[in-house]
C-alpha cells in the first residue's frame, strides 16, 4: 500500500496550539461564569463542557463549544427551562455576546462570543441512561464515555476520520446529510483502534445491518438500520440510526478507494469546476426533460425543511408515475432562505390520450355490473378481465403538475404542512433550460445541479 | 326472461330434409364403395362415418363428411397408411372427385365430391382409449359415445349451441380460434341437458379451472386448463384443452348477455360496418403509434402459421419492452396466402439517449470490480447499488425493429422457423397511416383492424 504522511495532514486539520488554548480558556471562563451566577442566584445547577471540545476531537477552525447546564433530577421541567436559559443568557451578556433562543427537542440558548458559536443547554444530571428525561441528557454520558476510553493518540485518528468523512460529504447526522455523527466517529475509532482500521473494516466486511456492540449488550439485533452501533451508554439506542444506506455505501466505497490509493486529497473537499453553460449542456446531452418546481422555503428549522422537501419529492414522483409517466431521477435543494427546488428529470413526459383501464374479473356477475353500467359495450375482455379504453386525464407531465399544485388538488400531495403552504402560495414550474439562464456561476444551486448530473463524485479523488 | 322462438331459428340453421338425405346418401354410398374396394383387394379394413354427420349435429350447409377407415390393431403402420390412402384415393376416383393428400398427426386424403369436402382417414380399430395408437383413433369412440347418449331432441340443442358459438366467434378448437370443438359442444349439452342450461351454467358458476366429468373418472384435477372437460372415452384427456381463457370468457359474457336479453341476432354473425377512413380515424384518435410488420406468410398449414405468428408477436413485444418502450396492444393476422401482419401499437415509442444501467451491489469488492473496470468513475451509487448512465442502443422503436429483423440479430427473435425465414426474406415496417391507404374496403384485413380497435364486439348484440 502506498504510504501517506498523516502527520502532514494532521498539521493542517488539527487545531493549532493557540486555537487549543483559546477555545479551552474560553470554555473554562464560561463555565466559571455560569457556576458563579448560579451560586449568586441560589440556583442548584452546574455547567459542564461536552462535545468535541471536551473530548479534544474537533477540527481546526470548527470548534463547537457546547455547555450543558445540569440540574438535579427532581427539578420541575419549567424551572429547569427558565433557570437554564437565564444562566446562559446572563453568561452571554457578561461576555458581551449576541444571543438567540433556539428549540431542538427542548429549548436552549446560543451565543456568539469572541467569534465562537456557543450553545448553552439546560439538562438533567443523570448517572445512567435509565434515568433519561430527554435526548440531550445523554450527551453528558457520551462525553464522559469517550473521555474515559479514548487514548491520547486515538484523538488524531478521530480527527482524521472526521475530516475524511467531511471531505467525502458523509459527515453529520442531520437529515440534510444523513451521515455519521461525531460521536459515531469516536466510537468507530474506539472499536477498531485507528483511522485505517475503521476504513479497512468498512471496506472489507461491513454489510447491510452490520452490528457494532462495544459493551456487548447484545441488543443490536433489535434494530433494522443499515448500520447498528449500540450506544455504549444506552443499550436501547442505535448511534447510527440517522445514517442512510446511501451515505454508508459512499463511505465504504471511498474507504476502498482511499486504501487502494491513499491520497491527501481525501482530506479536502473535492475541487469541482462548473459553470452555467457546462451544466446546461450536461442536461441537454441527456435527452431527458428536466422540470423544476421553484418556491420559497418555509421559515422553519433545517430539521423540518429537509424532510418536508424529501417527502414532497417522493410524493410528486409517485403522482407522476401513477399517471403513467416515467421519472428518470429527482432531487431537492434549498438555501433555506430564498429558494427551494424540487427537480424532476423525466424519461417519459408525454403520453397518448388513450389509456387502458382495468376493471373487475369476468367471473362474478355482481362485480362486473358497476363496470358495465358505466362503460357499456365500450368494455372489452382481456383474458378473464374487463378492460376499457378511456381518455387520459393528463397527456403531459407539466399539465399534471400545474393541476395538482392547486388548492383543489394539493391535498393529494404528501409534502408536509409548511412546504405545502409555500407551494400553494407560489410555485413556478419551469424547464431547467429556461431556469438556468437566470442564475449566475457563483450560485450554490449550481453545485447541486452539477452534482445531480455527476453523482457520487465525492467518493473519488 | 323474454321469450325467443327457437323453432324459427332452427328452421334457418338446421339442415333441410333434402340436405339430410343428400349428405347421408352420399356418406352411405362412399362407405359401401370403400368396403367393396377393400374386399376386392383383400384389404382387412372397414369404413366408418364419424363426426357431426354421423351424429346429426351439423349446421345447415356445413356438412363435413368424415370417413375413417379402420384397420386391425396388429396392422403395420406403413401398411395402414399405404392401404388407407389407397382406399380413399380409389373411392374419390370412382366418384370423379378431386383429391388432395394432407398431413395432420398422420396423413389422410381429402376429396371434393359433389361439392362436399370429404376426409378419408386411416386409423386403428380400438375398443377403448387404452389401446390408442394415434389421436385420430379416438374419434370413432367419440362418435359412438355421443350417438349412444344424445337424445333425439338434444340434437337441436347442440345445433343451437354450435350456431351461437359460431356467431360469437368462439367455435372451433383450431389454434386460430382457440374456442370450443364440436364434440365439446355435444358433451356440454349432454352434461347440462339443453342449450339454455349450458348457457346458464357458464353464466352463473363457471370459474377458472371449472371441471366437468361426465363419467366421474375423478381425473379432472390433474389438468391446469381454464376449463376441464374430462373426455368420457379417455380419462386422461381434457376435451377443452385447446380452449383459451379469452374464448371461455367471451362465451361466458355472451351467455349472460343472451340470457338477459335473448335476441335472434345471437344466432347470426354480427353485422359490422367499416371502411378505410373509419379505421384510419379510429387509430388516429387514439394518439398512439401503430406499426405494422408486413411479410409473406410461409407455405405451411394453418396449424403451423398461427402459432408462429403468435410467438412472433409475443417475442417482439418482449424485445421492445426490454428496450424500455411500451406496447399498448398488439395482434397478428394473415390471409394464409399473400400477406401476414404483426401489429404493434405503441404507447411509448421514443426515449431519451440516456439510460440507467444497474450494476452489482456495493457490498462485495469482488463483484464491483468488473463493473468499475468498465465504467470507472462514471459509475455512481444509488442506495447500496452501483449505477451508471449509459447510451441507449435505440432511441425509437422503428430503428430497434429495423436492426433486429436483420440476419445478424434475428436469432434473438423467437418466432418459429418458417415465419423467421419469411421475415428475413422480406419485411416491411410501416406506419398504419401509410399502410392503410394501400388496402381497399373489401379487404378482410380491414375486419382485423376494425376488431382491433373495437374489441369483444361479438359478445354484444
Amino acid at each position: 500500500m502506498p504510504e501517506i504522511d498523516y502527520q502532514k495532514i494532521l498539521r493542517r486539520i488539527k487545531p493549532s496550539e493557540s486555537e487549543y488554548s483559546e477555545v479551552n480558556d474560553l470554555a473554562v471562563n464560561l463555565i466559571s461564569i455560569i457556576n458563579s451566577v448560579a451560586a449568586n442566584n441560589n440556583i442548584d445547577a452546574r455547567a459542564v463542557l461536552v462535545g468535541s471540545v471536551a473530548k479534544d476531537t474537533w477540527l481546526a477552525g470548527k470548534a463547537d463549544i457546547d455547555i450543558f447546564i445540569e440540574f438535579p433530577l427532581n427539578t420541575e421541567e419549567s424551572e429547569l427551562k427558565d433557570k437554564g436559559l437565564f444562566l446562559g443568557y446572563e453568561c452571554i451578556k457578561r461576555m458581551q455576546g449576541q444571543y438567540e433562543l433556539r428549540y431542538a427537542s427542548h429549548p436552549y440558548v446560543t451565543g456568539l462570543i469572541n467569534g465562537f458559536e456557543i450553545d448553552f443547554v439546560p439538562c438533567y444530571s443523570i448517572k445512567d441512561s435509565s434515568k433519561l428525561k430527554s435526548a440531550v441528557d445523554r450527551t453528558i454520558l457520551h462525553t464522559e464515555y469517550v473521555k474515559k476510553k479514548l487514548e491520547e493518540e486515538q484523538k488524531d485518528d478521530v480527527i482524521l476520520l472526521k475530516k475524511f468523512m467531511e471531505s467525502i460529504e458523509t459527515y453529520g447526522s442531520e437529515f440534510k446529510v444523513g451521515g455519521f455523527a461525531g460521536y459515531l466517529c469516536e466510537l468507530l475509532v474506539l472499536y477498531y483502534g485507528s483511522f485505517t482500521q475503521v476504513l479497512e473494516a468498512a471496506s472489507d466486511y461491513w454489510h447491510y445491518g452490520y452490528i457494532i456492540d462495544l459493551e456487548n449488550f447484545n441488543t443490536g439485533s433489535g434494530f433494522s438500520d443499515p448500520l447498528v452501533v449500540v450506544d455504549p451508554v444506552d443499550k436501547n439506542r442505535n448511534v447510527a440510526a440517522a445514517l442512510t444506506i446511501q451515505k454508508m455505501s459512499e463511505f465504504i466505497i471511498a474507504s476502498r478507494n482511499f486504501l487502494e490509493n491513499p491520497k491527501e486529497e481525501f482530506f479536502s473537499k473535492k475541487i469541482i469546476k462548473y459553470n452555467v453553460n457546462l451544466i446546461k449542456n450536461g442536461f441537454n446531452k441527456r435527452g431527458t426533460k428536466t422540470i423544476l418546481l421553484v418556491f420559497k422555503p418555509p421559515e422553519v428549522p433545517a430539521d423540518a425543511i429537509f424532510p418536508q422537501l424529501k417527502k414532497t419529492e417522493t410524493s410528486l414522483k409517485k403522482i407522476i408515475e401513477r399517471a403513467g409517466f416515467q421519472v428518470y431521477g429527482s432531487g431537492y435543494w434549498t438555501d433555506q432562505t430564498n429558494i427551494a427546488i424540487i427537480l424532476l428529470e423525466m424519461l417519459v413526459w408525454e403520453l397518448p390520450i388513450i389509456k387502458k383501464h382495468a376493471g373487475p374479473y369476468i367471473w362474478s356477475k355482481k362485480h362486473q355490473k358497476r363496470f358495465l353500467d358505466k362503460y357499456g359495450s365500450n368494455a372489452w375482455i382481456e383474458n378473464d378481465q374487463w378492460m376499457v379504453d378511456i381518455e387520459r386525464d393528463y397527456c403531459d407531465v407539466e399539465s399534471l403538475l400545474r393541476d395538482f399544485l392547486t388548492p383543489k388538488n394539493i391535498k393529494h400531495l404528501k409534502s408536509g404542512k409548511h412546504v405545502k403552504e409555500e407551494i400553494l402560495n407560489h410555485v413556478e414550474i419551469v424547464d431547467i433550460d429556461h431556469f438556468i439562464n437566470s442564475i449566475d456561476d457563483e450560485d450554490l444551486l449550481l453545485k447541486f445541479l452539477y452534482e445531480y448530473i455527476n453523482k457520487s463524485g465525492n467518493i473519488w479523488r
